[in-house]
């Protein structure tokens, strides 16, 4: 009983006010004018209360955050980023552990309760990125959930004993088996999909893949993802990241690709990337494909910008989709929580009763209002229990400039 | 000398820290270490201090901001927004004076020191956009300069009359002659195009042209603007809003546009649209086509979006344009402030000596890192004095939900 929240005069995504009463980390009581003696009340104020926000795509263990202004070094091209970053890691020292305590709790702090992340595994950090990261995951589990995918940012077939570290990353702890571009970055299409999938296969877990590849290079690494996934019966568990091929310039040639997609249960991630085709979220749910959507690398060596807030993915998500009426802005919003929910599989997930108690409050007038205005975060509540308050977390992040 | 205003420990643009003496109005002296005996003087504790920022596109006499939330009403054309729009003018009661008031304050407490408005002239609502707007340049005069195009939202030649209002909105004060879309929305675009350019002539004020139009289109659209422009002497008078043409699959085609632009020193106005092609910032930068910014429509009937702030707009702008390094971020922040004062042909604009003190002070390490992290304005300055403090204009709003 001493756990009872009750949160007073909220608004479950814009709906009429109401009262609700938390227990044993889950929502039990949605009714009006509740009295229940609770251990804490809060009064909320008629605000909107929103399931707890899902950063379904992100690289926790590489962000700048925290660590001083620094300007960008990489070229233009994809593998610039790549091998920037590797010399940047040791460089800079951007030890994962620091690094991806401050992003998470940067996350919280604006409503994030569950977290996906990309997590680098090559042949230079070996598995110091995975240890970190779990670190972080161990630290903050009372607030946040984090979900690790033992990603091979360098490629696999072309670093010889990457595979071999994926697999201990999987056995330390790593929740979801990654992949990158296994065309343009790997060279060896077959090779990496029949190693990725095989180690899938053999730890039952599922599969999240970078597909950067534009246009009909997309689409065949697509078709040869859509394949490995029928044949090993993997429906349902694999993601497709970015996911550019979907904005090719050949609609029927996507559309089919969708289709396909929708049959194997394969979700998309995206990052709304403005300056690149992308996946149009209004084909994908007409569809039926499931999208969800992260901040991907937040200030870090890949690029300057990102501040970790869902609420302004979703705006960003909006925007790249054009989307203007309340029900399209509000299914941007449902890429950034549902849909990265059901992607990561969380169980009792949402605003019903015998949910989880992972919530967030935000003083707005309508969803549409909160996802264009991206007030601060009145509460965060992980598990029943309020995690951060006004835009700041009860943890405190490591000291700055570390 | 009462109204001197010493800023210390200020970083121009990012440079080193300095001391900056404003007397009457005007940046008077750039040196470490002043002791003069200024009136006001303010600790600017190694901020970053901007020009004004430079609102270059935006509708100031119709967003809905401070009027309650509105869930957006229109369908998906562009004749839909137009007509809708109309409609909910009268229904809702959008008074152009109140809200231009409302929205040119929210810019200036976000550091906008000029805006350039489109502003509705059609046979319905007449002038009353155009007055209502000039009474708030007119009431808002030492804080924020706004410069008006007598905008034909409805068409000019599909609506008989219109031409006639524009010509009397310019005699009642308009500083520019706007247009749209002559081929899509008009139907006859020598005609339109013939009837804003005599206008502009007669009147000897610039253009400033909505074009919409996608693709080959649109091309067609601004080889006639560009025409019209090199037969009647109005090089570097004429501006063009969008441009989505210039983001055609032709690029070739696009590249020769814009070397025609270049030569007619035709500026291009953007509000980089993620949702559409737009003109390229690398592409203009190259060619010495002058890009400015704009927030274009906020929280209207024309969608959800917008706060007005232009630190925002530059971090879209470099977004939408991939730009990552320091150089292009600051470009995108650029076109944010030097080239919406360049389209405006605003006075000794800038931070030099002798310039206007038109100023914004950002707490951030880098431009690049104000562009991205988007704080808070310090303080707002207008010819030399303080018109913002922390993101809160000295003036206030009118009433909200009036």
């Amino acid at each position: 009983m001493t756990q009872d929240l009750l949160l007073k005069n909220v608004r479950l995504w814009g709906a009429a006010a109401t009262d609700i009463l938390i227990r044993d980390g889950r929502i039990e009581i949605i009714a009006l004018g509740q009295t229940a003696e609770a251990a804490h009340v809060e009064d909320c104020a008629n605000g909107i209360l929103l399931p707890g926000l899902i950063e379904a795509h992100t690289h926790l263990d590489k962000t700048l955050w925290g660590m001083g202004w620094r300007p960008h070094q990489a070229g233009p091209l994809l593998i610039d980023k790549i091998e920037t970053e590797r010399r940047l890691k040791t460089d800079w020292n951007i030890d994962p552990a620091r690094q991806s305590k401050r992003q998470a709790l940067l996350s919280l702090s604006h409503g994030t309760t569950a977290i996906r992340s990309h997590v680098d595994v090559d042949t230079e950090i070996g598995l110091k990125g995975i240890e970190g990261v779990l670190a972080t995951k161990q630290d903050l589990a009372d607030i946040i959930d984090i979900e690790i995918v033992a990603f091979p940012q360098s490629g696999v077939m072309t670093r010889p004993g990457t595979l071999e570290l994926m697999k201990e990353a999987m056995n330390a702890g790593a929740h979801v088996v990654g992949g990158l571009d296994p065309c343009s970055i790997d060279r060896d299409p077959k090779g990496q999909l029949d190693a990725i999938f095989r180690l899938a296969e053999q730890t039952g877990k599922p599969v999240d893949i970078h597909l950067h590849e534009p246009g009909e290079l997309g689409a065949f690494s697509m078709d040869l993802i859509i394949e490995q996934t029928r044949a090993l019966g993997m429906r349902g568990n694999v993601t497709i990241s970015h996911a550019f091929c979907l904005g090719m310039p050949d609609r029927s040639r996507a559309m089919d690709l969708i289709e396909q997609l929708a049959k194997e249960q394969i979700s998309i991630a995206t990052v709304a990337t403005a300056s690149r085709p992308v996946p149009m979220a209004e084909d994908l749910r007409r569809a039926g494909v499931t999208l969800c959507a992260g901040s991907d690398g937040i200030r870090d060596t890949w690029g300057p910008y990102g501040n970790a807030d869902m609420l302004e993915r979703a705006m960003l998500l909006g925007l790249r989709n054009n989307f203007r009426t309340d029900p399209d802005v509000e299914h941007a919003l449902w890429c950034c929580s549902y849909g990265g929910a059901k992607v990561m599989k969380l169980p009792d997930y949402g605003l019903d009763i015998g949910c989880i108690a992972d919530l967030v409050l935000v003083e707005a007038e309508s969803v549409t209002h909160a996802v264009v205005s991206r007030p601060q975060r009145k509460l965060v509540i992980k598990r029943g229990k309020v995690a951060a308050r006004d835009g700041v977390t009860l943890i405190r992040v490591p000291d700055a400039h570390a």
